[in-house]
């Protein structure tokens, strides 16, 4: 008998489901980190656990006992707060597989309590909470400087507006930012506007480099876009290289819209499994 | 009602099985490129179809029309000939499924018939056929020379066995060879003796970069280990980045003994890969 999951991605941003309904999986960093490696596991930016949020020891005090919370853990086993693109592919499986009969519920998480919704065509809403435009500064790239716009949302994101050039960056390596505005690093975004209310990104985050999707990242964009409009509340497809989300402000608090694909669903092979050092055995790294 | 596959890995090299007893899945070139990807697919390094020689157009004469085939695709979606360590893998399927009943068996491929047999610990041998050691030459690293031995196992090898030093070289480029002696390209093998019979060693291949394992660049450094040492014939354990292999040559024959890792298995999301072009589609790549 093996360990169920499913895999999937949002906008190419990908993950294994674990669903733990009755919390009884070791599933400690070394099995995380196995089971997101891309050649000797089954490959993942991170592993999203099913579990009801009273079986967590650190779920934040605004998430009820019997909510389903989103236990995420990165590909190097440590622990995560919230995940913009994770999250509706979460949200999606708690409806799929029953455990949600409604189309609009909450998602735990350590980030708090997330409202979502998931749509009949399968792309999913979720709720990111407030977001701030609070200042202006300046990313360089390959020599060049390009004015940015400094957003938060709930992480720090540095959004620069282009008028073309996009895809000719060169984000191999860290765009220059200002330390005394980021002393934690910042995300970055590049933006070309396609229409008044539709975008094409990139992004470098911070510790990662480029990605093909970043949540927060397109939330951050939008309200820059926005903002820039002279409009702070308004809707914003935004292309990202990994698919297409939307994305909506209203009142200083944002909302994305996007798909949650599942490609596979099984079991992992339980020899593989017992073979990773779990909590109890010799070599445990928990 | 989804497609069943398995995921697992030889050495590191990571492939998706799909076992299609009945020959009825329509694998598209585009269909391959999603499963391979290792974001908005399952992620591998190529698929195994699972399928009677029979329903191959291109299996060779050698091969019966009962024999168990391993119709062998690249992550690019390009049809390969044979894999040392995909083979591993499709052997040790083929016996736990029961679709093979003894332990020695033989495997179809589009490079022939290739005699394996599936040990009680899990580890798979495969004669890899003719191994020929057939000339001496030069890779440069970095402005260094190697003197190499050029050895043919069904496809070109330079081996460069070094006293030391094997960490430290920087193979993120393609080695410089002698393109006289090698007009197709050449994989190039890096190997430091470990004890008389035990090698490790890095390889290059032709084409891809940097890997965790080669199969047949194994059977080329234990062939130009022993030819080194005066004794053409013999055992040698060589370790490879993605764990270890076993290698025997005997009258110029070489056999590959290594581990077969089963990770998952499971049902591909049928609304996924039908989302995906087939051969009736539009769209259809093939």
């Amino acid at each position: 008998m093996g360990i169920p999951f499913l895999k999937g991605h949002g906008t190419e941003n990908d993950f294994v489901v674990l669903p733990d309904l009755d919390a009884s999986l070791d599933l400690t960093a070394e099995r995380v980190r196995a089971l997101c490696d891309r050649r000797r596991g089954l490959g993942a930016d991170g592993v999203l656990r099913v579990v009801r949020a009273k079986a967590v020891q650190d779920a934040p005090s605004d998430v009820d006992d019997d909510t389903w919370f989103m236990d995420y853990r990165n590909a190097d086993g440590s622990i995560a707060e919230m995940c913009g693109n994770g999250v509706r592919l979460f949200a999606r499986y708690l409806v799929e597989s029953g455990l949600e009969r409604a189309s609009e519920f909450t998602v735990g998480s350590r980030a708090g309590a997330r409202p979502v919704e998931v749509r009949p065509d399968g792309d999913v809403t979720v709720h990111m909470g407030p977001v701030r435009v609070y200042g202006r500064s300046v990313a360089s790239v390959g020599g060049a400087e390009h004015s940015g716009v400094a957003v938060d949302v709930g992480n720090p994101h540095l959004v620069c507006v282009l008028d073309h050039g996009l895809d000719a960056l060169d984000l191999t390596v860290q765009p220059g930012f200002d330390a005394t505005l980021f002393p934690n690093g910042v995300n970055v975004e590049f933006a070309v506007p396609a229409a008044p209310d539709h975008v094409r990104m990139r992004v470098h985050e911070r510790g990662v480099g480029e990605t093909r999707s970043c949540g927060t990242g397109t939330v951050a964009v939008a309200a820059a876009v926005l903002r820039l409009a002279g409009a702070p509340d308004g809707r914003v497809t935004v292309d990202v290289p990994g698919g297409r989300v939307r994305v909506g402000i209203d009142g200083g608090r944002g909302t994305l819209t996007g798909p949650a694909v599942f490609v596979a669903r099984g079991e992992l092979d339980s020899v593989w499994w017992h073979g990773l050092a779990g909590h109890g055995q010799v070599g445990g790294v928990e």
